[in-house]
């Protein structure tokens, strides 16, 4: 193997694929990236048995070949580079070692052999399909955050990508829920996708698509079975077992007969939101809404630290009404509003909050109240 | 007490003084800033018994008085008021709460009395004198990186600030060691400060004192005695006690003999030794200067990830030598190198190597090998 590469090239391949390389190792061989060299060019594996990333590079080939480094080393080494320099890569079979070129620098890596690295499995998809990145960037993106990171509840520890009836007809829906809140995401099912699975797919894949999806152009090709998804854009293949468990009937949990109706500014209500939680230094901060003609008053108290309120000027023309929630969880509901205005829909104090964007049905969230 | 103040001086005030106390404190009242409003404005007082700091704010104040509320909370507040607020702070007496006012937001903390706040004891000084904020930022600059962590040799863990005989006479000297390498950098004697004794001035000052030092037109009083440093800008004083120990004789340690010189671009050398510093995951990382005549190699073989060697271009006029040296401690002293290049001056391998910014003798740094 041996092949020429630009360092910035190198550098973004490398680190998109060692970021899925777990830190604590007991299998060394996945603490290594696989380098495959053809006359096509050059591509950079990376897996942590889990979930497998493939970055496929542009490289000047001079003879094609394989073998596996430290993915954190190759990293480490492709960033600090020189901007600007070709790197000549090269693999002696006979030492079993890596040279590592570039202007005056060299590097010589140990190796452990390309056999032994587990690639993972291919797989018969059931469906396949393709959508643009912001679509699928939205769908993971606004329902991330309500990701249960308790792990008795595994079926909860990732976002729940299936097949719906939504307002406008059959949608591509996206849910993630920890029992406390809970975002779904709506987007128009695109064609060949009716016959997907429903599949929770993981939080470190969730986090790992991210840099997939940075494209606003691309056409991303989804393909998924009842045991794997897989994400591609025109230079990163990334495949991830999904969670091997039921997704609960999120859809009793949404209130359907809230009708009390309060309209807010999101970033005004969440700044305000953040500033009266201050007074709290408790983990889950309640913070009370008292709801008037048009007028909103948000207040926390700790008896130990002191007491804080605020008003907001809002839309509001139900009964009055007291409702506690989690500081934390209002702030990051509001904080996926991409227009100007929240819209809360309520019914009493002990009951869900849904929560919308505007009159937009695409994008729902709900939360529970806390006693306060 | 009762003043209004701008939400951004407040802000900076308070952010000031908190930072010196400590996040987990037994005695409730440490945890709290003293604010003390008089006619002539607003103090903000922080301690942690061994050093104090005292912002003073202007305010429009209504009725002078002074309390003690949460240091991390006020900051808190200060920080999320909405940028251009005028803030209305007031203390009822009765209730024993502080009532902190701005726009439709309002925060009511409860106090500590200021007479359980422990004002740090005044001293007298033994020398007064003033220096511009930046000849301090450079002595202090310069040597912090080299201060111990070792807290057996608690006498290391500071700056040694005295008055020495340097090159050009009389000097005001700040050293930092830690046994493994050294800094030394000498400004002119300000007037007045002859008498100062030799005083080690603590990490935790020297860091604090960073934010005191910003301004570059700045005059900056300091005091000097003993037990106790204090410096002093137009808004904020700084009071700190000194380590109650001796400094070593660090004259000893700086090599008189060395004349093998090597010049070097010290940004450059730095890139090359984290280079080939990357293979080596240890924590004390060798590297090996292989010199020659204007030629520099830096290596560093480590058996089991690999090895690395890069050349560079230099001015070296003298027998070819080996030396090694700790990457960091080499990374470090560069990293200080104001001027374009650093020159070392070398003995043999195992002997300690100077450091100098180009000619410039104010500035010298000491660095023990290491066997490679």
């Amino acid at each position: 193997m041996k092949f020429s590469i630009e360092k910035a090239v190198l550098n973004k391949a490398v680190s998109q694929a060692q970021s899925v390389v777990e830190r604590r190792n007991t299998i060394p061989i996945l603490s290594n990236v696989l380098i495959e060299a053809t006359p096509e060019g050059v591509s950079f594996r990376a897996t942590d048995l889990d979930t497998e990333v493939v970055d496929r590079a542009p490289a000047t080939v001079e003879r094609p070949g394989a073998t596996t480094v430290s993915a954190a080393l190759l990293n480490d080494i492709a960033r600090k580079l020189p901007d600007g320099a070709l790197v000549n890569i090269a693999f002696d079979a006979a030492s079993g070692r890596v040279s590592v070129q570039a202007g005056r620098a060299n590097f010589n890596l140990a190796t452990l052999p390309r056999e032994d690295f587990p690639v993972m499995a291919s797989t018969e998809y059931t469906a396949n399909f393709t959508a643009p990145a912001p679509v699928l960037r939205r769908l993971f993106d606004k329902s991330r955050f309500a990701i249960s990171t308790e792990e008795t509840r595994y079926y909860l520890n990732g976002v729940y990508m299936h097949v719906a009836d939504g307002e406008g007809g059959r949608t591509l829906r996206c849910v993630a829920t920890d029992g406390h809140r809970l975002a779904r995401i709506d987007a128009p099912l695109p064609e060949g996708a009716e016959a997907m699975p429903g599949v929770i797919v993981p939080r470190k894949t969730v986090a790992e698509l991210k840099k997939l999806l940075d494209d606003d152009e691309a056409e991303i090709a989804v393909s998924v079975s009842e045991t794997k998804v897989r994400f591609a854009n025109p230079t990163i293949t990334l495949t991830s077992k999904v969670i091997d468990g039921t997704f609960p009937d999120y859809t009793r949990v949404i209130p359907r007969g809230n009708t009390r109706r309060l309209e807010v500014d999101a970033a005004d209500f969440a700044r305000a939101v953040d500033r009266v939680a201050t007074v709290s230094s408790e983990r889950s901060r309640a913070v009370k809404l008292a709801l008037d003609e048009d007028r909103l008053v948000l207040s926390v108290n700790a008896p130990d630290a002191g007491a804080a309120d605020e008003e907001l000027a809002v839309a509001y023309a139900d009964e009055p009404l007291e409702i506690g929630f989690n500081a934390k969880y209002l702030q990051e509901i509001a904080a996926q509003i991409d227009r100007e205005n929240a819209v809360f829909l309520f019914n009493g104090s002990g009951d869900a909050a849904l929560i919308r964007e505007g009159g937009d049905e695409s994008a729902v969230y709900v939360v529970m109240p806390m006693r306060v």
